[in-house]
């Protein structure tokens, strides 16, 4: 990619089933556009609860849940997703969000995020579990002691604090948020809207 | 149209940034896809109090309302739709829903939505005023003292109470919101996947 490349931002939780949606499709999506890919993952707890909600508001606004759950079923099937409703939601994913994190830079971090995005969304499974992180990492051929002994690292798991904080400061309020520069696009139907940007200023 | 055209159940609020978007193009793009089209204007204002808001959240959430901003000056710029960000908002409109409500299945329907809509969007103008109404009523070339004396009977302000009240029973919580039969879809971003499942339906 050239070294001009305009960059996409996109930041996501494991725990958020939009950002599920634009997980599993980003990486090719931007390839095609010719567009680099930053993984920004962050945890949208503490955010929400900066906002007032004490969990996911698809939890504590009824109706909008009950539509959320139908909505998922269509938009998976529009994109040719595996589906299965988690059985808790929203799912603590601190683990593989600081995995995710440390290992942002890394070839294998698309394929780390869209298996993890899966196991959670499509085989309801404990992703914040450490035996189902390892197990993961190893059957991608990772030394997965030391992925997660660094995750776990204090300055990792600061990193993360810090990171969340950022996303606050940046104005985010819900996942997936995908920024262009300080161009903010919110939620995964805004995806392709913010390649197109991200494509139009580089051609600028 | 075929006696047995699948119908779209458009469910609005003219105080609604985001039911600008489709009642703008939901006209068109509804008979492009064989579709029937219902226009079913209903007060927001008491669906948001019951869910225990006082007003919008875009008002409400200092965060989404920043944003939301943002998204309609690219939104607009992709349908290619004029844009003034309202200075009162979420501005009442309850005369011209009921003209609409009244007027829902009058030929100049369509028409009366979108010039309502581009006067709050586009032209910041209070289209709560009974002044604004009859002059834009007497420019389509309707008798507007009719129409609006219709539109203020006491059947059909009962009309537009019960037909809010069917938007909660619905479980609609936002608007625009679209239903085929029973399948509901929220928000302007879902417009083409409703017409998509309206028409296949039909086609099953």
């Amino acid at each position: 990619m050239a070294m001009n490349a305009p960059t996409l931002d996109f930041w996501f939780d494991f725990g958020s089933n939009y950002s599920y949606l634009s997980a599993m499709r980003i990486e090719q999506a931007a390839a095609a556009h010719g567009v680099a890919l930053r993984w920004q993952p962050f945890l949208l707890g503490p955010v929400f609860r900066a906002l007032g909600w004490e969990t996911s508001p698809f939890v504590l606004q009824k109706e909008k849940g009950d539509y959320v759950w139908k909505d998922m079923v269509r938009q998976c099937r529009k994109y040719g997703l595996p589906w299965r409703r988690p059985s808790n939601f929203p799912r603590a994913a601190v683990l593989p969000l600081r995995i995710a994190l440390a290992g942002a830079g890394q070839p294998w971090i698309g394929e780390f995020c869209r298996r993890t995005m899966q196991l959670n969304f499509a085989e309801d499974r404990d992703i914040d579990a450490p035996e189902t992180m390892a197990a993961l990492l190893a059957d991608m051929g990772l030394p997965a002691h030391r992925v997660i002994d660094e995750a776990l690292s204090d300055a990792n798991k600061l990193r993360l604090r810090r990171q969340t904080e950022t996303a606050m400061e940046k104005g985010i309020f819900g996942a997936p948020t995908f920024f262009v520069g300080e161009e903010m696009f919110w939620g995964n139907d805004r995806l392709d809207d913010a390649l197109a940007f991200a494509r139009a200023q580089a051609g600028a």
